[in-house]
C-alpha cells in the first residue's frame, strides 16, 4: 500500500464511506420496500406499521455504519459487502432501540415528527378511539415495529457473507451489545423512576451511559469492522476500549449541550432536560455542591420556563458542574485517542479515530 | 431402517423426544444461568429481570421444540444438535413474544403468577412508587426482557451446526414466523380495541389466528425440522400448510374452552373470554345469527357473574355457534391429516402428526 499524505488519505476514506453508506441506505431502502410491500397481503394497518418503521430509521446520522466501515477500511479491510451488510443490521438495532425507547419513555415525536406509536394513536383517536385506546394502540404498533427490527439485525448479520469462525464472533459481539444496551436502558428507567440507587452518583450516570450507548453504537460497530478486516485480538480490545471512552465522551457533550447549547445552533430544547429531571452528568455533580439546594426543587418542574431554565444554568455554570464535566469530556477524549497510539491501529484507522473523538469537544461552539 | 410396528415406532419417537426435550430444557436452563450470571455485574434489577425472563420461560408445553423435533426425527434426521439448537431458538422466540403480547395487553400475571412486569411493578410499588410509577417500570422490564429473548432466538439459530444454504434457509422461516406473527399480533390488538374491520368476519378471526400463532408455532417449527433433516421442498410446503390448519383447529378448539370448557379440567377461567369481549370464533359466527341482540350488550362487560356467562355460553350453543366451530374445527383437522397422505411424508411422521391433530378435537372431554 502506497503511504498517502495524511489529508489526502482522510480524503479517500472520506470518499470511500460516502459511497459506502449510499449502499447502505440503499439497502436499508429495498429492504423496507420488500417489507411494505409483502405486508400489503395482510391488515392495512400492517403496511402503515412497516411504514412507520422505514421513517424511524429514516433521517438518522448512519453513525453506527460510519464506525463499522471506518474501521474496516482503516485496517485495510477487501469484501465491503460483509461490512455493507454489518453496517446494516447495526443501523436497525439502532432503530429498533429508539422505537422500544420512546414506548418505554412514553413519548410520541421523534425527530420532530409522530413517531410509531404517535401515529398509530393519532389515527385511532381520529376513528373515534379516547386517548387511553389510542394510547394502547400506538404503543402495540411502536413494540411490534421494534421487534421486527430488532429481529431483523440479527438475521440480517448472521447471513453476512463470512466463515462459520467470523460468523459466531460477529453474533458474539451483537450479543453483547443487546445485553449490555439493555442493562443500560433499565438503568436509565431506575434513575428517572427514581427506583435506582437512593442518591446517584456520578459513577451510576457514566455507568448507565456507557452500557446504554457506547457498546452498541461505538464498541460494537468498531468491532464488527474491525473483526471483517480481519483485525487481531489486540486490535478489537483496543477499539472497544476506544468505544467505551468515546460514547461516554459524546454523552458528556450531550448533557452539556442539553443545558448549555444554543437552540438555534444544536436544534435541541435547553429546557428540556431540566423540564424531565433527567439524571445526567451536571446534576449528579451538582448534587455534591453547596448550591443544591438552590436546584433541587426546580428539576423535573414541567412547567419550567425559559428564564427559570437559564437561572439553573447558571447556577449548574456557578457551582462547578459545568466546568467538571468540560475537564471529564477532555479527560476521556484524551485517554480515547491515546489508546489509538499503538502499533496494532494503523495511522488510516488512529486519524478519522482520533478526528471523532476530537469531535466531542466543543460541540457547543 | 427396519420396519417396525406403528405403535413400537410411537413408543420409540416418544422416547427420543424425551430424551431431545431433556436437552433442550437443559441448554434453556445453562443460557439463563450464564446470562444471570452475567447480569450481576450490573444493576441488581437487571439480574432480577434475567430471572423473570428464565421464569416466563419455564412451564410451557415445548410444542415448538416438539414440533421441530417431531419433524426432524419422523424425516430420519440424523445430526440431533442442530435440531435441538433450532428447538431453543423457537422456545426462546415463543417466550419474547409472551412477554411482550402481556405488555401489549396490559396483563400483569402468566401461568398463575407475576410475570415479568407484574412482578416489577410490585418491587416498586413495595418501595413506594404510585400505581402509575410501578406500570412504567413492570412494562420497561417486560419490554427490555422480551427484546433479550426475542434477539437471542434468531442468534442461537443462526449458530446452528449446519452448512451456510442451509442456515440462510432456517433464517428465512425464522424471519417469515416473525414477521407473520407481528400482522397476527397487530390484528388481534384491531380487533380487541375496535380499530380493525368494523364487523369482524370468521375469516377475520381465522386470518388473525392462523398469523398469530399458527405461523411461528406450528409451520415454522415443522419446516424447521423438516429442513435440518434433509427434507425436500415438496416435504416443507406440505407441512407449512398443515400447520396452518392444525394452528387454526388449535385455536378454534381454545375458544370452545375458553367458554364451553371444564374449568377443573383445563385450568382456564370460562368466564374471561366474555368479560374480556374476545373476538372469538364462536362471536363471531354468532354475529350474523338473531340472537346476536342477546349477547352483545353483554359481552366485555368486565363485572360478568359465572351465572351470565353461563347464560351466553347456552346461547351460543342455542344459535348454533358451538356446533359450526366443532364442525369447522373438525373440518380443520381431516384436512390436515388428509394432507399427510401422500409419499413425502412417511409413516415416522405422519403417525404422530395425525395424532398431534386429532388430539385437537374434543378437549373439552
Amino acid at each position: 500500500m502506497t503511504q498517502l499524505h495524511p489529508e489526502t488519505q482522510a480524503a479517500e476514506l472520506e470518499s470511500v464511506l460516502e459511497s459506502d453508506l449510499a449502499a447502505v441506505d440503499a439497502r436499508l431502502g429495498r429492504y423496507f420496500a420488500d417489507r411494505i410491500s409483502a405486508a400489503s397481503a395482510f391488515d392495512p394497518s400492517y403496511r402503515r406499521l412497516w411504514e412507520g418503521a422505514r421513517d424511524a430509521a429514516d433521517g438518522g446520522k448512519r453513525i453506527r455504519p460510519r464506525f463499522v466501515l471506518t474501521a474496516f477500511h482503516g485496517l485495510g479491510g477487501t469484501g465491503t459487502e460483509a461490512a455493507r451488510t454489518a453496517a446494516v443490521a447495526y443501523e436497525l438495532l439502532h432503530t429498533a432501540f429508539l422505537l422500544h425507547d420512546d414506548v418505554i419513555d412514553g413519548d410520541t415525536v421523534r425527530r420532530g415528527r409522530p413517531n410509531v406509536a404517535g401515529a398509530f394513536a393519532a389515527e385511532a383517536v381520529a376513528r373515534g378511539a379516547g386517548p387511553a385506546r389510542g394510547r394502547r394502540w400506538g404503543e402495540a404498533g411502536a413494540i411490534l415495529a421494534g421487534d421486527l427490527l430488532l429481529h431483523a439485525a440479527a438475521s440480517v448479520l448472521a447471513r453476512a457473507e463470512t466463515d462459520d469462525r467470523t460468523r459466531d464472533r460477529l453474533l458474539d459481539i451483537l450479543d453483547h451489545g443487546v445485553f449490555v444496551t439493555a442493562a443500560g436502558e433499565l438503568a436509565d428507567v431506575a434513575l428517572a423512576e427514581h427506583l435506582g440507587p437512593e442518591t446517584p452518583t456520578l459513577e451510576d450516570v457514566l455507568a448507565m451511559t456507557e452500557h446504554k450507548t457506547a457498546a452498541y453504537s461505538v464498541s460494537g460497530p468498531l468491532m464488527t469492522g474491525a473483526l471483517l478486516a480481519g483485525g487481531g485480538e489486540d486490535v478489537l480490545t483496543t477499539l472497544a476500549e476506544y468505544g467505551r471512552l468515546v460514547g461516554i465522551a459524546f454523552q458528556l457533550g450531550d448533557d452539556l449541550l442539553g443545558v448549555f447549547g444554543s437552540e438555534d445552533i444544536t436544534g435541541k430544547s435547553i429546557v428540556s432536560d431540566l423540564r424531565q429531571g433527567k439524571e445526567t452528568s451536571l446534576i449528579a455533580y451538582a448534587r455534591g455542591t453547596a448550591r443544591w439546594e438552590e436546584l433541587a426543587p426546580s428539576l423535573g418542574r414541567g412547567d419550567l420556563a425559559l428564564h427559570e431554565a437559564g437561572r439553573l444554568a447558571d447556577v449548574l455554570d456557578e457551582c462547578g458542574a459545568r466546568r467538571f464535566v468540560e475537564r471529564l469530556l477532555a479527560q476521556h477524549v484524551d485517554a480515547a485517542v491515546a489508546l489509538l497510539d499503538t502499533p496494532s491501529i494503523p495511522p488510516a484507522l488512529a486519524g478519522p479515530l482520533t478526528a471523532v473523538a476530537r469531535s466531542c469537544i466543543g460541540r457547543i461552539a
